[in-house]
């Protein structure tokens, strides 16, 4: 791990400038770069994709203290120190005021990432032979075990193994359903037709590490069924209403009804936009439409608490089958 | 349903000042007053609690235009209408300059409710008889079966009956476990200790409605766990590492295990602080401590997640068994 003997403090530098333009997606396109804030991300970030991390931005612990601002910080450049002569990382200290411009929720250190580097592990998805007619091996990669840490269950696959968002637009909203899918030991996340921008920082910091956890990959809708469907997934739509011709099933009748109680299948969940919900012609492609049961008198919950709800429901009915 | 018949059209007017002032706390202790916004919190307030409300302010379709300026803004005004004789609201139609300056979340309606009487309706518990001494009359009242409107079920307690929220700060929080707990039948909302004004309007916004349709309480952590215990609820913390002397329970134990699957007690279920969960001495003071698995990479998941996840869990487990 090269580090800079020198401690950055001009806070109107070009370097400095071009960091804090990580923040627009004007910036983040004209560079490759996406900017990582906060140690928690940052942590995450060197664990679990250090081949993604090329710079490390610290506070130093004065403007001539070459030390790290805090034990916290400490503690994550020691982690980067592990990564050794290998890691292409280059750990620069800041002072206060460089920070403070290059973002406002640093909390001491942001690292910058490689915005093409994590998009084709989000793209790197052969359609194609997803489809059928040639080898699956992509998708067989992306949906093998060992992308899943979780203990004795990982043999198959279980429960809500990916989970899929319609057109999400809200940065806090993408974020925690991507922690939830990760908590959940979803296999992958799917941003399906336009969402926000995954990289956007206020995403990453929602996700709180998780994006660096599990792939996230983007498709059109029409891409998603097909591919959901040739990965043996059963595509199921949360929706309240349903169409004409398929009334939703309720989420306690998958749990709880008939034989193979809890016994889930592989499924695809798809959880559409914050407002408008899923519309008619995607409803009418899915293979199932669940619906989480009100018992009170509100008229739905709001997207991150229905993401949450469904896939922890699913998971914890399948792992309870195979204890 | 008493009527203007001018348009509001001074922004700097005392009345305006008067209501834009009910967004700061400061306003709302000084009138005790609060701000109801936008067509949904409007909605629910007339539907379910119109006593509080005492004026209704809608944007007109034009400066001399009396009429409301959308038809979702004339069918709340119906709303109000069907209230009749008897009710104390109060209709003014204002310009699109007046509307703004009140709130810049109104969507074109706003209300002003009493904040003496939902903190009175919020308070309105006698703790003394909690603790046993004397009637249990308005905590008996509080959790009546008629309080839950859910079809069915309401003969008798069931599920987690009470969601109690420990220095929950962020106002978005607040307002969507209001609304996740309303969502899975709950027949009350504790604040417990120092949490955020349950009248601030960002907090009302996020409820959807959901405030209107439960009792809110705010309550000390000893006068909660005297409450609960009295109302023979089961208090549970929700928390990930418990104490030395108990080890969380898992929600897949609580959920699956042994007999009596999905026979849930009455609980009042607590919930932790966003950042520090809760301490020491309150979990030495609950009957059960309960975690929710974590199945992938993420630590944790947040308050919203956490408390939709648990309500549900429970709230399902405990219907089934009863349909």
């Amino acid at each position: 791990m090269p580090m800079n003997s020198d401690i950055i403090s001009n806070p109107k530098s070009d370097r400095v400038r071009r960091l804090a333009s990580l923040t627009s997606s004007r910036g983040r396109r004209k560079s490759g770069c996406f900017l990582i804030e906060g140690p928690q991300s940052v942590r995450e970030a060197i664990a679990y994709r250090p081949d993604l991390v090329s710079d490390l931005y610290v506070r130093s612990a004065g403007p001539d203290d070459l030390r790290p601002a805090s034990k916290t910080l400490a503690a994550i450049m020691d982690q980067a120190l592990e990564l050794g002569e290998g890691s292409n990382l280059y750990v620069h200290m800041v002072t206060d005021q460089v920070m403070d411009k290059i973002s406002t929720d640093s909390q001491g250190i942001v690292a910058v990432g490689d915005a093409a580097g994590i998009m084709a592990f989000v793209d790197d998805v052969d359609l194609g032979s997803a489809a059928g007619q040639e080898s699956h091996q992509p998708q067989a990669d992306l949906l093998e075990p060992s992308r899943n840490p979780a203990g004795g269950t990982e043999d198959t696959l279980a429960g809500p193994s990916v989970a899929a968002f319609w057109q999400v637009r809200d940065p806090g909203n993408a974020g925690t359903v991507i922690r939830a899918a990760d908590a959940a030991g979803c296999r992958a996340v799917v941003f399906v037709d336009d969402c926000v921008d995954p990289l956007n920082p206020k995403v990453i910091r929602s996700t709180a590490g998780s994006l660096f956890h599990l792939p996230l990959l983007t498709m059109t809708t029409e891409d998603f069924l097909s591919w959901s469907s040739a990965q043996g997934l059963v595509t199921t739509a949360a929706d309240v209403y349903g169409t004409a011709g398929k009334r939703p099933l309720s989420l306690t009748d998958l749990l709880y009804s008939g034989p193979g109680d809890g016994q889930q299948v592989p499924r695809a969940l798809l959880f559409g936009n914050e407002a408008r919900g899923l519309p008619q012609e995607v409803l009418d492609q899915v293979q199932d439409i669940v619906s989480i049961p009100i018992y009170g008198r509100a008229e739905s919950l709001n997207l991150a608490a229905s993401a949450a709800v469904m896939l922890f429901s699913l998971a914890m009915s399948s792992h309870i089958e195979r204890m």
